[in-house]
């Protein structure tokens, strides 16, 4: 069960917010090894890891289009519409993060502006195994598309038939993805990073995965290719006041507890009523969870902090940066005006974190173990650089000419000032 | 001198578009040892290292705010009023960075909203060594105040007197920065990652170095801490038609050259008499440049190549992505709406690249080596993370609550359903 902290000082904090760590032993040689063996063998490489992992002998590394034209048929009707329903707000959302041109006149005859381009190629991964995210499809797709991205490629693992999950096919294809490759873990990561015979290289690489998928992304981001962001494990962080529901509450806790064994949640109150409630609430809710081994494990490294007032619940997060903060006090709105460092957050008692993960619109590939107090979570942004263009006249080169060629003196770079220089002659 | 490619085969253009590479040795584990030990001594650390690659022994690593203020008293006015120019250019062009938060309602009760948060501490680190590069100080300064950033700190290293050069505290001072500390290396970035009794920890990391700096960005990366961006030697290609001025040209080309001997520039062109006009323009220019030595190492790893046509030449600057480009043909603004992959581009015969270095407005903090196919230059965004932000009504939660129901129990997730469900009921 989650252990209960009252009133921690808060020279504690910052040891507070460490996160529980994976505590898995070192991945790195393995993946250096398939990393290399891929960019070496390409394709057979390939092979030869989903034989091991997969178990599975495969025929083809593509999954031929008339595989995914058909798993529409596969899904039922009633899925059909979720999936249309989320697919529409994820696209109405994003389509608000594509910008315009910013153009600027600095100078007279100095025109500045900056444009977004979309990465040529991106490369999205999805986990398989037990649980098909194609959600996950959706998150990454959507925004990928919007951006106009050229070349979008999908890696995802084959299961012991050699076969991928319908929806995840189905998904794929109506967000207009068609070139899906069955590899996973490590080796996907680094097909999509050098590309094989058939699977092309890409640019930038994106998506959730296990330790291996973790690993193999840091490798291949410190050789040149871009990533998504780093990765952790899921996490939750809810600040209740004594009007918040417990059973809310405590679901919100258990729907992220569920993710994994290396989830933490936290919840963060000024209630001590909230708090045994929430605890009742949780022992009787897990009883009927079919993932509720993982839930526990989760909740023994996860806690329940009594802190002041709200705005100490709301320094307390900022400290902590959760991937996930849901707000659930009556004041809620207001509260939410003073987040600085979270991934997403979740405003009011019926906002649960649920909502995000599938299909209110915002995306739920989010920064996870503090990273939110640098990294974005995944949105049109991460499938676009942008450039900057000037154009100087001769009033411009004569505006600005002199002021280059004094700095440029000064920092010792004579050719810089030349290249003013013989413009300004003529 | 640059070689000249003739109209090389297009399967050749990837292994063209290779970097020479900087051909140092391995500094990881240097470097490794720096970070380890900066994270245990702390100040000692830095005092240690100050003392063996800047040969000084520090007093006290903080500028102390008054040598600040007086840095101002060593500055000629003419080089005040330069530096007020390209401050005031660079400002503005940035400020059009900021944007306003999107909001969206995705359906009836679902409101979804992005917002742009400063990100906290920011850590500027600014080379020393023989030539003092303030132009850097405020292209990372203008951009990381116009954010908001609450904490942005310096980090230097001192000259062999211990002092930092009055023109990188001057524009420090004119641009906020007031937290300056003396430290260099690989040593500085450790201090801001970790932290020391001295310099605060940062949660991201800016700015140009030396390949020990850059090894320690990676490497502090990998650990969670935030960088600009990846980095490589600096480089330009520039584009030039039968109209171009080879004087120009030739300017430009080596301007870039005597950056470092690692630099690589690129002529393309259609015109045979451009490039044997801008090879006897560069044999002339070189030999009354100070950096002469420097710029002729870099030429050696330079091409001038041959292509059919404009066009062709913008396909392979593509395929380069290079950090600077500058395109100096007649029809120069038409063919910039093609490029795909530049850091900063120049349009047109007054555009040179010592404009954007230093005063036009844009930033000069570009991606190298390649990486422009998948990075952005540093700008506002840099210094900003966006965060989502979701509120449900009991509407809402209605509309989407049987969607997300649907797809978390496709997801095998019955606990994200269950936090729908027990909002459903009541």
């Amino acid at each position: 069960m989650m252990r209960t902290l009252i009133y921690p000082r808060k020279e504690s904090w910052t040891c507070l917010c460490r996160r529980p760590g994976t505590g898995g032993k070192s991945t790195g040689p393995a993946v250096k090894r398939i990393l290399k063996d891929v960019r070496r063998s390409g394709d057979e490489a390939l092979f030869k890891y989903t034989r091991m992992y997969d178990s599975v002998e495969l025929k083809e590394l593509k999954v031929p289009e008339k595989e995914i034209i058909e798993s529409s048929s596969k899904i039922f009707p009633e899925m059909k519409n979720a999936i249309a329903t989320a697919f529409g707000n994820i696209k109405r959302f994003h389509r608000s993060q594509l910008n315009e041109d910013e153009i600027v006149e600095t100078m007279p005859g100095i025109k500045c502006r900056r444009k977004s381009v979309p990465i040529e190629k991106a490369g999205l991964y999805i986990p398989g195994g037990s649980a098909p995210l194609f959600s996950s499809v959706l998150m990454l797709g959507i925004p990928a598309k919007l951006a106009g991205c050229r070349q979008i490629i999908m890696c995802t693992p084959p299961d012991p038939q050699g076969n991928v999950n319908p929806l995840i096919l189905y998904t794929a294809y109506i967000t207009g993805i068609t070139e899906i490759y069955k590899a996973g873990g490590a080796q996907a990561v680094a097909a999509m990073a050098y590309g094989t015979e058939t699977v092309p290289q890409v640019y930038k690489i994106f998506g959730p995965g296990n330790r291996y998928v973790t690993m193999a992304k840091e490798m291949v981001q410190a050789e040149g290719v871009a990533i998504d962001m780093p990765a952790g494990p899921s996490e939750v962080l809810v600040i209740a006041d004594e009007h918040a529901d417990a059973e809310f509450v405590a679901a919100d806790l258990l729907s992220q507890a569920e993710h994994g064994s290396d989830s933490q949640v936290v919840l963060l109150t000024e209630s001590r009523k909230i708090i045994s409630e929430v605890r009742s609430e949780i022992k009787q809710q897990i009883t009927d969870m079919p993932r509720k081994d993982i839930a526990a494990k989760a909740l023994a490294k996860s806690m329940m902090i009594l802190l002041p007032s709200p705005e100490v619940c709301i320094d307390f997060s900022n400290e902590y940066a959760p991937e996930h903060l849901i707000i659930n006090t009556e004041n809620a709105s207001e509260l939410s005006a003073n987040v600085i460092n979270a991934g997403s957050v979740f405003v009011g008692k019926y906002s649960c974190e649920s909502a995000g993960d599938y299909a209110s619109g915002t995306n739920h590939t989010l920064p996870t173990n503090g990273y939110a107090k640098c990294y974005s979570g995944v949105s049109v942004d991460s499938f676009m650089k942008k450039i900057t263009f000037q154009e100087l006249t001769a009033e411009g080169i004569r505006n600005i000419g002199p002021v280059v060629a004094l700095m440029a003196e000064a920092e010792s770079l004579k050719g810089h000032k030349k290249a003013i220089s013989v413009r300004l002659v003529k």
